[in-house]
């Protein structure tokens, strides 16, 4: 778990490409082939590092379709989780990280994964549709939106700025939920 | 330009490290020394795509600042025009090109151009709010909200999809001026 940490922050840092295995285990004081003994070589340790991100997202999926209150509530606290979980080092390494850098496998996997989210994100709308609380909308196109726009503080916040990742999800939310009021 | 437009098609298809001037030269029926000659290496390539997608959200910016109507609808049209450029190809690679990718010169000049047409969106939401066609709102959130959303299509947009480029926009922009409406 320390070398995915140290790991993803650098790939996130430097980008994938101007990481080495050797410059992550030389961060961690350990040698490169305790690295490979654990996690593999460096594509392996990209993977594991988006699927943490994944993960994180499923997780909120989860917790989200469990909760009470209306289909736009549901939806709202998603998107507040999916919108600091991109804020934070692994979720930033999925939207940092371009499918080419993956080779066809790893992408197939790294493709399910999104899609599975993109699935739950579509779904949360569309049940808010179907019970009043968002209006009548495209709800593949509403997800497609609401994603490219969370995905987007991944690349301009900074830790050190002035506003938390929870102030900055939440201005956010407001302000694409607005588009899903009903009219 | 044949060059440019050749070489953007392979960046965006296949991935600029996956790309070598020897294929676009060969795409074209050329040598590769002819394209150096006329446009460099292949980071000058890229940097000349780039700059085209560039100039292209300049070229709408100014279109859109020249417009008669209220600051939101300004902004509704240079927004129009930004995701329809996002989903042509010297646009999409603007999107889909890592800052990683470039060398630190190529960097400042393609964050310099960024910072333009940030800045210009960043006016006409401010000058909406001023004359009242925008809700009060914080500027920067408000642009770079908006510009992630509209930067999304870039990977998602089939060009043999069922709606067009300008459908696409025109349902993203109504989504999301939604949240800028006076309340």
């Amino acid at each position: 778990m320390a070398v995915l940490t140290a790991a993803v922050r650098m790939f996130n840092a430097r980008g994938y490409h101007a990481t080495s295995l050797d410059d992550v285990a030389a961060s961690l004081g350990v040698s490169k082939p305790t690295i490979y003994h654990y996690l593999g070589n460096k594509e392996q340790v990209l993977v594991e590092c988006l699927t943490m991100g994944m993960d994180q997202l499923l997780d909120a999926a989860d917790k989200a379709r469990a909760g009470l209150g209306k289909g736009i509530d549901r939806l709202r606290a998603f998107l507040l989780s999916y919108a600091e979980v991109n804020m934070e080092e692994f979720g930033r390494c999925n939207i940092l990280t371009a499918n080419e850098t993956l080779s066809p496998d790893a992408r197939e996997t790294i493709r399910l994964l999104k899609r599975r989210i993109h699935a739950t994100l579509e779904d949360l709308v569309a049940e808010g549709v179907a019970d009043g609380s968002i209006a009548s909308c495209d709800a593949r196109f509403a997800a497609l939106t609401l994603a490219s726009a969370l995905n987007g503080p991944s690349r301009w916040h900074r830790p050190d700025g002035p506003q938390t990742p929870r102030e900055i999800a939440t201005i956010l939310v407001d302000f694409l939920t607005a588009g899903l009021a009903p009219r």
